[in-house]
């Protein structure tokens, strides 16, 4: 059969359209691909832990990506503030991107608070709940505040910032995440690690490569 | 330093920010991340064409992806209708997302009709001049008109689908294209040999692997 969507007669050859599926991709990359979806307060650590996880994963040969505020709020969001109903857009787009991404093949890590459990949940029915990791980031208000290096935590509590997670904005814990990283105590390579052991137990990356190209100090400094 | 941003400090150790840039995963895959993106009227043969071209890249171990109206309209901008306003952002966003591919490490390929000349012009910029590839798909209207198993055009002609480009909105024809498939009566093969002869010619992947997996008959029926 010939049709305009898929494929062409040229000449007395028909040609259909050739096709490379997700599967494919898991074969030849040699792990199967997911979403490690980070949700937490804001300097919780979710884009450290997220940014370090993606540099042990690269030195297993393993295909990953991090998305995170730096490289989405200017780009594919930038026409979004923040407003209830442009965060949940920014967060939709970020799921439909993530499920892109897996069918590409790759392992893509996400680090946004998502305060709410309605978006995250749409997020896991997009991508396909086997493919949905959910990666709570559980650290006290306290210990957030503590880091508040750039100061949002103070100018939310001032008032200056509205609608802040935590303060003037509800953070809605996940009900069942498949990880917990309680990070007001625990190392980020101690974080990095739980994660790599959950993704070797559910067969996402082969065990063999778990320790492979594991530089522990690398991160040191 | 140590910053909310850049790392923790854990118990007498700082963390810093591993990180995996561009450069370090066009070294593992082995090939440049560029954007391949095609453009031509409808039925001009371009997601056919980028299909077949995403199997031989994908055979020779090339890490690449097709974007098309399939897996972008009715997710990532499933909010968006089809005004001159609708169709520009529709670009915008997947000119973002392509820069994200290329970010991280993939051959991004890209098949929409794409009509004007600013928009592919911008998207240029955003992706970054070296890294975008623009092929025209060149066919006559009367050819892709032809192909209109859909009805897309008849249903133009009579008025029914407004603003159909070619028929009552304008196509801007590319000014400087990096490849010109000429697909009235260009093989989907041998479209897809010139770009990947232009792809070794531009270093962006190793002249060895062009023939490596190559199976001439693999898309024939």
């Amino acid at each position: 059969m010939i049709d305009g969507k898929r494929g062409f007669k040229c000449g007395n050859i028909i040609w259909h359209k050739a096709s490379v599926d997700r599967q494919d991709r898991e074969c030849i990359n040699g792990h199967k691909s997911v979403v490690l979806w980070f949700t937490g307060l804001s300097n919780s650590g979710k884009s450290t832990i997220a940014h370090a996880l993606e540099k042990r994963l690269f030195d297993m040969g393993c295909r990953t990506f991090v998305f995170d505020g730096d490289n989405v709020r200017h780009g594919l969001c930038s026409d979004l503030g923040f407003s209830m109903e442009d965060r949940r857009e920014n967060i939709r787009r970020i799921g439909e991107m993530s499920r892109l991404f897996v069918e590409s093949g790759m392992v893509a890590i996400t680090a946004f608070i998502s305060p709410f459990r309605a978006e995250r949940g749409r997020v896991r029915q997009l991508v396909g709940p086997d493919s949905f990791i959910e990666v709570y980031c559980k650290c006290s208000l306290e210990v957030c505040e503590q880091r508040d290096v750039k100061g949002h935590y103070k100018r939310a509590r001032m008032g200056d910032i509205k609608e802040f997670t935590g303060i003037s904005s509800p953070y809605e814990e996940p009900e069942s995440p498949e990880i917990v990283l309680e990070t007001d105590h625990m190392c980020v390579e101690t974080s990095v690690d739980r994660v790599l052991d959950f993704l070797v137990a559910r067969k996402i990356i082969p065990a063999a490569e778990k320790h492979s190209s594991r530089m522990p100090g690398e991160a040191l400094k």
